[in-house]
């Protein structure tokens, strides 16, 4: 049996003169790009910059929406009434949408980005009125949810279009949430090792958690960060290294 | 010969808790409205609200793109490369498309704002990279633009869809500009006298300056203005006495 | 015995083209301002414009900090770490002194505003935070906290220069909280009601509750809002009231 | 006869999550450090930190204005009326001199930055109006101006303290201006060439310019670059060098 994975990673994330991540060596390295959009990160030039390169390279485009808040990085916790939360999602996604189309693409997928994904996470209510403003705008968008979370649940509900997300470098608990970055071993740094552990969950159709408990779940895209020049290499090397596994790297 | 204008007046220029003119009002005596798109004004909760007002009323929705720069309104003039300006126009105009989409509408016009079209109205490049950049998002887009200005000529020149605007209430110069606003009769504050010159501009089939010459244009739309409860009520004037002198008012 | 309280406001929440408020009319019934540090609201010009009528009016003048989000005004919870806190204060503070240098006069007092207020009230550590970095700036300053709440512990425990504040409009709960907004009777809409409130609770040295009960606390200021036409009466209507119920009104 | 000269660059160019520079290594080199105020680069914490290491440093600390423009750096001319430019530039340096205080320093220079810099170096009127604002709160600032400039002019004229700057790495003009960086020979890249200009010029007290001509002028800080690793190279080669040529580095 031929096992197929999607690689995917945030991008997209500078700023005017300030520069984040290496997009285009992540571009060699991912089959879809979550791409900023202009609310904690991005910009008008930077979005068409990022599309523009995901178009020649043929990795797929997601729109990954955040709270406005540039300072911040989208990385804190603000609370919206419902229909401003449906508002920032419309507004992002129409935008992403447009800057795609220019670029000679479109928008595939979406995925939330820092504390709005952390809220949505853990509260199905978040998630539902995230992914229902933009599935009016485009029905037929893959969501990308963080596998077997609350998120999941609420696609599987909506019966639309999703991808279920694993992180190659993080370990898990028990409960599918990620362990605090603060403990001994909740980032895996050994690419060797990331690899097989994304391979074994694949095989398992289950998050594999530090206990090594097993949690059900569909696996169609893994994770992957390209902020440092480390980053870049152990993401290169968990693509090797799931390639030589026979697993085939494509676009979920 | 029955005779057609439009009405079209700036609005959704609120941010935030701040509010600014009276946009359920002026939905009610305009034909079209030219929506801020969140970079000199507006938000994506008063965009929500603006667009869904006017698809209830039935009025045209527009896109109004500006500068980024709330502080100033996008009053100041910015210089930037044919690409960002490109780019920030594809980007407000997206956002203005998901959002007139959720609310049950759709943009069919896109006007400049501020800096931006004064800067447009002189330099016929800066209009030609905006209007081609909405364009090509969007071919059947109709444009509005300052009668007789540069603008025209480069829409005649795209042989796009578009509209020619006047003032109603400010005097013109005998080319075409508009009479500083610090000079005396710059600015028309009768609301008959107002009315009365926009038909004879509609019947001559031009611009009619100060000096009283003529410039031949196409009159589509003439602008209003709302932000004072004094501009709401000379609005509705214009609009009374223009219906009596048996000028149909539709949108374009 | 003469009875004196000061009355306060919050101000300055122009920003750029958009106005919020009538500060004019409010400066000639408060006697101490609490003003937009350009975080939450305020610009420089505005600063300046509110500060240079503050001075000539000859009412103290208050740095009042908020969280750095004009959209949601400040009133959006947001997590900081201890450190950032800290800066935000200090960078607003340093700010509000000079420009109320530039404008004749100088920083009095600070009243933290909206979400920021609402956390220090309920957290300790959050209220000694900002009052630290503040006071390390500008021993002399007067804090101004909610009276009875965790900030006045904080104050009372820094041994600093501090005014305990009422609101003459809101009702209060047992445990000295304002009753939600959503419930009858939370707000008093009626001037001669509210003097009367203000002025037993001046006298008792407490606030008394919605319950009757009495909550012993300093009592130096009053605050009012002037943010409507009505707002501005009820401002005016308190304050006469005040002065004939023989209470003095004059700066903390 | 004994040369010195002070070494001054821009930092605190960061801004939340992005990193601009390296300051730490920069502050090991320069004397003068010009530190962005959040308007067009650098946030509260990007200030504490910065003036943080210059205090320990033992570095110069100087306000860095500019435009309020984050997206454009700071690098985009807008024109704003004489109030409001007085009130940034005393908005920024009142922020800056808390931030500074607050890391147990103070602020001793200032030089402006980007679009507004060049603004004033072009226009006396615009050099004046921010000159005048900052030492009216501050009169024993030390005002860097761009050498033999209208900058110097009007600090002449207003009799402050000030200090006259050239470049490290820029050809010059015969008015004073630098070569366009278009044009061959720009920009030079050779420190060793670099620090051999500067002290030809410290001789001659005068800027010269490619043409070989010489422009008198007083000459008391070199501006130098640590945007990249080169950059920090060749800052660090120009100080050896000058101190190999007995020009003693110390601040103005």
């Amino acid at each position: 049996m031929t096992r197929t994975v999607d690689l995917n990673a945030d991008m997209g994330e500078s700023f005017g003169d300030w520069t984040m991540g290496n997009d285009a060596a992540l571009l060699d390295i991912v089959t879809s790009a979550n791409i900023a959009c202009g609310f904690h990160a991005g910009d008008p030039n930077v979005m068409a910059k990022t599309m523009g390169l995901a178009v020649t390279k043929g990795v797929g485009i997601g729109a990954h929406p955040g709270f406005s808040d540039l300072q911040g990085f989208g990385r804190r916790r603000m609370s919206l009434p419902p229909d401003s939360l449906q508002n920032i999602i419309r507004y992002q996604l129409g935008a992403a949408q447009a800057m795609a189309k220019s670029a000679g693409g479109s928008v595939r997928h979406l995925k939330l980005h820092g504390a709005l994904s952390n809220m949505a996470s853990q509260d199905p209510e978040i998630a539902r009125l995230c992914y229902q403003a933009a599935l009016d705008l485009s029905p037929d968008l893959v969501i990308v949810v963080l596998a077997a979370t609350e998120m999941e649940k609420v696609v599987r509900d909506l019966r639309c279009a999703w991808a279920g997300e694993i992180f190659a470098d993080r370990a898990y608990n028990d409960d599918a949430t990620l362990v605090d970055r603060s403990l001994p071993g909740a980032v895996i740094h050994d690419a060797e090792n990331a690899a097989t552990r994304v391979a074994k969950m694949i095989d398992a159709g289950a998050i594999i958690t530090e206990s090594g408990a097993q949690i059900p779940t569909k696996i169609d895209t893994v994770c992957l960060h390209g902020d440092t020049p480390e980053a870049i290499e152990i993401a290169t090397a968990i693509r090797s290294r799931l390639q030589r596994e026979d697993i085939r790297i494509q676009k979920f």
